[in-house]
């Protein structure tokens, strides 16, 4: 018998699900048995989302009951309880009991927790935070946020809501935020709102009239464009304040950074280390490093949230 | 034989000294047998201060061995090796085995951490942090110093230097601290620096031509004097936004201030909480609660670094 595990992600626009044998995970870089991943329509719910979920599931699974299975979830999650707050993309997971539906449908022990604590114990097994058990995961992307390792295990915080880095304020005077406040690091660092700063202040994407990304930020600073550059820079400014308060508070030994913005390229990993740096007390050591485990980073995740 | 411990409290100025049965620590407020203080000279350094102390503590013993003795120092500790990194008060501290020390003069087992750190666990386990698992205890005082227990336990960071939310930059356009960054908490909500403010505009305080202090900022403050209530509420909103950062990073449960400055009023109390609810995310909770035990916090603290 087949002692096999499936890790579940639900992305907000996708929904990903793997399957693993157990024995591999002694590897040093474990190897999926099978995978798959699909683009959910703009009109999903949750009802939906669990169903296509399911059925992706039941493929790879072809027959084989799954030992335990992993959840990664993008959005709030109740960890203890195993029930998802609320997402931020899609309609009707307002409180879903995750776990207990998964448990009937599959009758094997289900874990599940929000994307980002997800990284961050992926990383900490296996990525760029082997070894490491202090850590905090940040993902630099449409929105900004984190996950903690500490003394080897997850930290979720008193209500399950520690890592939110995004919302630390690091320039009062700052740009609106959606939270409220001005000068957070998600409003300064996240794509999409680096794109909108740049097409207010007259930025151009290479492509069609489209809507910027943060993509097309970081490209024209690349090709020299100052407005972007600067948008770009204030950014990374912006993410290692926040970086350099979290290392003054907690004294973590590396920090792991993840998502999109993280490729805009040298010039902005420098600005995040040294702003940190300068942020930082000189007795706080820490380093910066890259995410190792890419796109799958949410399904690695969702494996190492399972004991054992 | 008397089960006693010897708690040890070395203050930058102050030494004290106190000795407890152990029996009693299961009262729900625990009495010192008895307990000793000392000033120490401006002149005295490192050797001058170990040696009074072990006078002070061989006075309260009177003859009997301790089972264990619990140290809080006012500085740097290197916890894990029981060695004193530096003081910023007295001299000779530098890299100062005091455990050593301490574990050959009187033959039982030590502990040493920070005083901030002693002050966190004395807290939670004696005073206003009583049942609370995950809290942040920060000093305002002559500086702006925090200690963390998550989990029920403390948490010192990787190098044993976390804590540090003084150095957090909530305006980055304000004033120059010590540090070298601009719009510390420290340098807006500390005693000193809202003396130095507040004389720096033509404030006095009651007495005779001397240095003011944060005491008498806060009683102008209180007696209408506009300029010292703008420092103080300025301070108290500094305070609450770097308590406010740490709520969204940890998530703790209760967050407890102690030191001088919280004697300050329900003005300051109110701006405090005011400011750190309006930086932390609504689906961020906790209270923020004054400390318990007074000027015994860090001889209460070296109390609970003992084991068992």
């Amino acid at each position: 018998m087949d002692d096999v595990w499936l890790a579940l992600d639900f992305g907000g626009t996708k929904l990903s699900a793997a399957l693993l044998r157990r024995e591999t995970l002694s590897a040093s870089r474990p190897q999926w048995l099978d995978s798959r991943r699909e683009w959910t329509p703009a009109t999903a719910d949750a009802a939906y989302e669990i169903e296509a979920m399911t059925h992706l599931a039941r493929k790879l699974l072809a027959g084989r009951a799954p030992a335990a299975i992993g959840v990664s979830f993008g959005g709030p999650v109740d960890y203890d309880r195993g029930v998802v707050r609320l997402s931020h993309h899609v309609r009707g997971w307002e409180d879903m009991p995750l776990r207990q539906t998964l448990e009937r449908t599959f009758g094997a022990p289900v874990v599940v927790d929000n994307d980002a604590n997800a990284a961050a114990v992926g990383e900490h097994r296996f990525g760029a935070g082997r070894g490491v058990d202090d850590l905090l995961y940040v993902t630099v992307s449409t929105g900004v946020g984190g996950g903690w390792v500490l003394g080897g295990r997850p930290w979720r915080g008193h209500d399950g809501m520690a890592g939110e880095i995004g919302h630390t304020v690091v320039d009062p005077a700052g740009p609106l935020c959606l939270c409220g406040k001005r000068g957070c690091v998600e409003r300064l660092a996240s794509g999409p709102y680096m794109a909108a700063d740049y097409a207010a202040q007259g930025g151009k994407g290479r492509g069609s009239a489209g809507v910027l990304t943060g993509q097309d930020v970081a490209e024209a600073a690349a090709n020299g464009d100052k407005v972007a550059r600067e948008i770009l820079l204030r950014g990374a400014w912006a993410l290692g304040v926040g970086l350099g308060h979290a290392a003054n508070l907690l004294n973590p030994q590396r920090f792991i950074l993840g998502g999109g913005v993280t490729k805009a390229g040298s010039n902005w990993w420098a600005e995040v280390r040294q702003s940190a740096a300068a942020t930082a007390l000189p007795e706080v050591g820490f380093d910066i490093v890259p995410a190792e485990l890419g796109d799958d980073a949410p399904l690695w995740g969702a494996v190492a949230l399972v004991p054992g």
